[in-house]
């Protein structure tokens, strides 16, 4: 899979609300890929950080597209479990979000995540997904 | 506090987008909240369902309104960690979120979140949620 | 399927170390199980404390009795991911441990799991967990 | 911290059943700590496996013997909220037990804890901690 089909899916599959996130793929392999959380006003609360909604939502995202390329394409699936910690405000600047696939099984997959500011190298929040693959 | 005060803090503390998700309080309490998540295609995902990332977004904000009401209005706050699990897909029907607080301390306090689709009795999402209280 | 016979599942099917925990079953129904978590200086840290290493083996455990009793009777199934929230401390008395099975599917079971010092009202810890059923 | 001041703590603030666990620690640092979880079958579960309470109590457990590296020495401090996804079974080998600390804040720490049967590369589980500290 390249980034651009990666991008393809993100525009069949996702709600619009989930599109209006902004997620780009800049990255796919056989067991990884990295999304940019582009920074925007519209996704920062009071206060002016990131919104812990929009890092969760992205976490989600990009496991599918992580799960996709793994899979050689996109494959009917559904999120059974996300579990997220926050860790560090981000302000102003992008989002690099990395999954990880650490199991892909013929009915469940497991990835990792995390959620960096760009040009920071500790992480904003960290995610674990599991998967229910339905095809 | 009063759901309009809690309608309130959704318009003045939530990113533009989270507000996308047209959030209402339907009640709020000593140590609960219920909100409504009004059914969009805007938040359906490809086949028709209510998407994840939606319902993740939901039971967070929900968990803020619900802490506020229970301190007897907005305090700064930031969420440390969410676990969610999706039990059952929504189609076509308004989601209801009700936050129960477990445990609210000095600088952390817990909520067990149950979405669920209007008119059914059993869970479409199940979250729990653990914030930091910052004032 | 009758407490003596979750007693007896918990002692054909889980590890020696694991019934050094000392539970057992209080209640079985068609959707949930109560267990007795029994106090005991064993299980206690430093400082006096229940364990929260004996809490989350608590509620693994009696989520198996309560699908068991779900399904009528022991099937093989594992843990796929489990979540818990520590809330307060435990000192001295028994634990119960009251499971709600919230959704039973076909390959995939979710749990609701609420730990409780005897004779209080509100959760020393809270859990949730996701299990396959593999028959 | 030495291991052998990690082994110390081990025997000094943990409950008598965590201790019968056997772990050791091989590694520790400032911001990352390695335990051994040794194979034994009193930690099987019937089928052979050892069972997912073991892997969770390991996870907590090495989570407090980092954080007390990266603190230079034991402080208080409670576990607020454990995430272990289970993602492949162990057979008769010891567990490799390795914690990052990916944030250590003033009153909150945050760990990444990946549990692998020695001579895989892939995990066996995974669990993210997050701990207050009250010293």
């Amino acid at each position: 899979m390249t980034p651009e089909e990666g991008n393809a899916i993100l525009k069949d599959y996702f709600a619009p609300w989930v599109q209006g996130l902004g997620l780009s793929v800049e990255e796919v392999g056989e067991r990884h890929a990295v999304l940019r959380l582009p920074w925007s006003s519209e996704l920062a609360r009071e206060g002016g950080g990131m919104s812990g909604q929009a890092l969760m939502a992205a976490a989600d995202t990009a496991t599918v597209i992580a799960i996709a390329s793994a899979r050689g394409g996109f494959v009917p699936m559904t999120t059974v479990q996300q579990s997220t910690s926050f860790q560090r405000a981000v302000m102003g600047v992008d989002v690099l979000v990395e999954v990880r696939i650490t199991k892909l099984g013929r009915t469940l997959a497991f990835a990792d995540v995390t959620l960096t500011a760009d040009g920071s190298q500790e992480p904003a929040a960290h995610a674990t997904t599991v998967y229910a693959l339905l095809g």
